[in-house]
């Protein structure tokens, strides 16, 4: 394809959202296409929710996960658990487990798995907040939710080593969720039977 | 879920992206969390490139694909044949045709297909326009390549019997695209051959 038939500015676009997950080239055009048929106040909402979105949202000084606010809703809200702590690896599987609608205990965001072959060691996750996070005595189960896929596995076996002489009850999600399957992609009624049915590591 | 648990600056990039097509709730969280654990500069890129995209881009005047000039690269390009005009539904098809790299007429791009039920008539599209550019003379094969759809079809039945009189030779994309498939996802050697073995219609 001769590179001019795609107008510049179309072709910058098609680049940048090929930089996102799961989206290919086939798949960028389409949108950019759509998104020059549609009116150019679309574009611009879209290009201010994007321009924003850095600017206001922070991380939780608590759990790490997204927020406006510090302390995070879960965090500051009262009705929550704080002696509950389930960790995942991203905010995506939050609202994954928030969306179940069974767990009302506080979170641990890790924001990443291990995966050595990356160069993905204990210290690029928020593996020693977490630790931190048990020095008062106020966290009394870290309920581990990592999933069920080989980093993930590979992820919660470390946190057990590691924890293990924390005094901590140590919980894992239950089987139900379908080996393989990253957590954010579970039903929430699957979701929601294996955070009932945790269970004690070890 | 609890609706505070999404920080609002990221709930509305989630409902924002949810306009666009085929990208569904889950896919729209998955990429707007993707995008805030991503440098600020990248957010900020797409969203320069989502602002700068209808400002720099029209209509080419006689084909009506999408570009930064007027008359587009195509229309301009004088090693192109403007006697033979290939009439698509969308831009989308355009590229994917100059992909199969064997094309090299000139276009015209009729921004829709015929949908009665969605109040979509020939009005609707660049029909009329289609029917100018015949009063030239210019003009000697009008090669229709709407997709093998349901709507694709009627659109160029409809073009067919509308053009019937007209001094052009009509012809269309050849079999070999499966039925039922747009365009746009057919690979390149498949369209390359149907191009190639384009038929005259009647
Ligand atoms: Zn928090
Ligand atoms: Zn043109």
């Amino acid at each position: 394809m001769s590179p001019q038939v795609i107008p510049p500015a179309l072709d910058r676009l098609i680049q940048d959202l090929t930089k996102l997950p799961g989206i290919g080239k086939k798949t960028a055009a389409r949108l950019a296409l759509n998104i020059l048929r549609r009116p150019a106040g679309e574009a611009r909402e879209l290009a201010g929710a994007l321009n924003d979105l850095h600017g206001s949202i922070q991380l939780c000084s608590s759990c790490f996960t997204f927020s406006e606010s510090d302390p995070c809703a879960i965090c500051g809200d009262p009705k929550r658990d704080p002696s509950l702590v389930c960790v995942v690896e991203q905010s995506g599987d939050l609202l994954a487990m928030e969306k179940a609608g069974v767990y009302l205990g506080h979170y641990h965001i890790l924001h990443g798995v291990l995966a050595p072959m990356d160069g993905i060691g204990p210290t690029e996750i928020k593996i020693a907040e977490l630790e931190a996070r048990l020095t008062s005595g106020v966290v009394k189960e870290v309920f581990i939710a990592t999933s069920s896929t080989v980093p993930g596995e590979a992820t919660a076996n470390y946190l057990i080593d590691r924890l293990q002489k924390k005094p901590v009850l140590l919980t894992r999600l239950a089987c139900g969720i379908p080996m393989g399957m990253d957590i954010k992609y579970a039903d929430r009624h699957t979701l929601a039977r294996a955070i009932e049915s945790r269970r004690k590591t070890r």
